[in-house]
């Protein structure tokens, strides 16, 4: 009885001790990142002193060398550069764009060329318009109605999801597959609504596809602000004959050599188990791409800079990874993850940041039953930093060409309200993060990695 | 046998109505907010076209008028004016002040008085300056030390704090406080750090209070931006004899009439009990107040609105209260709270929204054991939402009059990162509300609201 009551009081005292020293090594990595952090700093460099980052671009290769120079400079165990080609588009001069309801009677309005998209003739294309909802309303349209015109796709992403994330995906079909379903039907141009929550004048851009039609049929295209997608629907009531004008001149030129920038700490007991987080170097050339996603890079540098300064030392390998060209390619996430399989490297654990520098809330996990549960095991020690939403399903891009039986996949889950307000536009800017929410972020990655590098993936 | 089965199958059947009406009439009134919410124009107009609604000035009182003019446009059951007596301080002219380290060798710097202090002489105050941490660095400073000199609190805000009004708790006393104290050490005047986490250019009024110290004790007192602040810091560790000039001609007028606005939905069932939503009209004079406190305004009628829209018919009265000097007096609250007992009103819950409009994570609920049992187990219906952390204790100053046994008390509870980047200054504007982080703290409040009028406030 005496022993019985003896081992389980010492067993009290292990595990009320186990839990404190986590406890204790969570406060301590929020408290570092709130009063010590790193990340705000680099990304105002990222952002201000390079600025935009789309593949190929000289501010991608500034973004390179900056990144390596940074984890170099923090004394990582390993810091490298891995080769890989990527797509190279090219904006080319500011795209221009007006309404016209009578011969010299104009109204210029928003406009900017998807990604990957062709250019107009070099004077532009004018023709009449056709409204559609979106691309389930374009297959109820006969070609008759079609050819000859432009398709404004105009569906507005769903303000009744909380999660904006899901109206995202509801409405952005007609981004990256209108033009293509468009020019089956023999319209000349796709104009699409800007994947936006609010009415405002800033064309979102991303990528479109024209998947496997001839290169003949390749037409262009471009988003509209979503005030100029009002405005253009409401003229069309008033007058259904009235022309649209656009002209732009982007084009594709062959692929380039760039790189994924990759950081190593290794680990002491298990230096053959990889613990990844990471964001996408690459970003769009309208903004700076401080949110997407150069809030996610700095961030994952930030996690293995914490586990140095607070003498962490990881049983785990941790990688910090700078994927290159997610935003229209994912070549480099698909490239790291074929060299991983030809070198029989064992990613337990991949962790992106691809959701904006807001407030974070927890995490999306693609892991199975059994990993879940043993993570979401953890979730009280978030709660005093309200980072205790953790979500089964989802990830990030670059990180899912790793999957396989028995990893886990996750993505940071920040709040997600302003995300698409900035998503692929001029103003997606520094100005834009709060240097608090960013740190925050950083912080609840590093916490994750923390007890993934500490208990493994499963019990 | 057969029996029991069927009453359990009928149980099951019962229970599980009965949660999918809750889950659907939540639903109901999030995607209602997200889609045809109002709470945003009224800001608009608010802020826009009113803007600052310092206690007794015209900005106030077009205030009262125009949310009354809402309320009843809303066709409620009532809508009334509560009279109450309220302080007028102005600022007057726009402060100056300058450090200076030789004569005519100056350096401006921003500041703002205080509300509640007085004005420097006419030709301003120039002094010696002593900087300390806080007040109880003050404590442990001579009187020698201090006389005839101003003494400049520059505690910040502790960046350690993820919930930043504990941040806010710890370093406020300097402002409300540290003239008084300092003043009883012989000082001539009194700058404090703004209450800022963040480093930049805009002093942060709000309160300061004198005690009962007589009238010629008073010392004036300004916040300083943090900028500035550690500007003067590092100044003064180069030449403590510096010296510091500030001007300002603010003054208390006497008391004016004001007013609480209120309007009322009747109960159907037990039209007695009563279920409060509010937020306070006045704001300071510097920014237009969007977030302390119009929106908590606007959320509040839109509460009540959600309700007319959707056709919900309360069985308790639901009141929205406009409260009127939250900001330098509490007067509103207090004479709500004396009227209340007044007409022996029985008020069973009250929420405030007074943590600005950002995004909602839940609610601080002041509450006995028994009731924040039983509200805490609707917790799982906000979590579609992201709104399900309920803290128990805390709720908003303009209801804490109304504490008594029995009562609930509660406060919207939004994320806090971004507030005290705007709290009490020039920037606190329309353009930092986010349209959907607005309305989800409408929808968030409306569905407790809604769960509280349905099934009370305990078992």
């Amino acid at each position: 009885m005496t022993k019985n009551v003896l081992l389980a009081l010492a067993l009290i005292v292990s595990l009320s001790s186990f839990a404190q020293t986590d406890e204790e090594m969570l406060q301590k990595i929020y408290q570092t990142a709130l009063t010590e952090g790193q990340s705000y700093q680099w990304l105002d460099h990222l952002s201000n002193k390079i600025g935009s980052r789309l593949s190929g671009s000289l501010g991608a290769e500034r973004a390179v060398v900056y990144t390596k120079e940074i984890m170099e400079s923090l004394d990582f165990d390993r810091v490298f550069l891995q080769p890989v080609m990527v797509p190279k588009w090219v904006r080319g001069n500011p795209e221009f764009a007006y309404i016209e309801t009578a011969p010299g009677d104009t109204m210029k309005v928003n406009i900017c060329a998807l990604g990957g998209s062709v250019a107009t003739q070099p004077s532009g294309i004018k023709a009449e318009v056709v409204e559609v909802y979106g691309l389930e309303d374009l297959k109820t349209r006969n070609r008759s109605e079609i050819e000859g015109k432009i398709v404004f796709f105009n569906m507005p992403m769903p303000a009744s999801s909380v999660l904006t994330f899901q109206a995202y995906g509801a409405a952005v079909g007609q981004r990256t597959q209108g033009a293509k379903e468009a020019s089956k039907l023999g319209a000349v141009g796709a104009i699409v609504r800007s994947m936006n929550l609010r009415l405002d004048d800033y064309p979102h851009t991303g990528t479109t596809s024209y998947g496997d039609l001839p290169k003949s049929e390749h037409i262009p295209t471009a988003a509209i602000s979503t005030n100029d997608a009002e405005k253009l629907s409401s003229y069309l009531k008033l007058d259904s004959k009235l022309k649209f004008y656009f002209k732009q001149n982007c084009k594709t030129l062959p692929d380039v050599l760039s790189y994924n920038v990759i950081g190593e700490i290794k680990g002491s007991t298990y230096p053959d188990e990889i613990v990844l987080v990471g964001g996408h170097l690459d970003s769009w050339d309208l903004g700076d791409g401080s949110h997407d996603d150069g809030a996610g890079c700095v961030q994952s540098i930030e996690v293995l800079r914490l586990f140095k300064k607070l003498g962490i030392q990881p049983k785990r390998t941790l990688r910090a990874v700078m994927f290159m060209n997610e935003e229209n390619g994912l070549r480099g996430g698909t490239e790291y993850a074929k060299v991983a399989k030809a070198e029989g490297l064992n990613h337990i654990f991949a962790l992106e940041s691809d959701s904006g520098g807001f407030t974070p809330r927890g995490f999306n996990i693609d892991a199975n039953a059994e990993s879940f549960a043993h993570i979401a095991s953890w979730t009280d020690l978030f709660k005093p930093y309200l980072t205790n939403t953790f979500n089964l399903g989802g990830s990030g891009a670059d990180i899912g060409p790793l999957k396989r039986p028995g990893i886990v996949l996750a993505g940071l889950f920040p709040d997600s309200q302003r995300y698409f307000d900035y998503h692929h536009t001029a103003i997606d800017t520094f100005d834009a993060i709060n240097k608090r929410e960013l740190e925050l972020g950083a912080a609840t990655m590093a916490s994750m990695v923390y007890l993934i590098d500490k208990y493994g993936t499963s019990n």
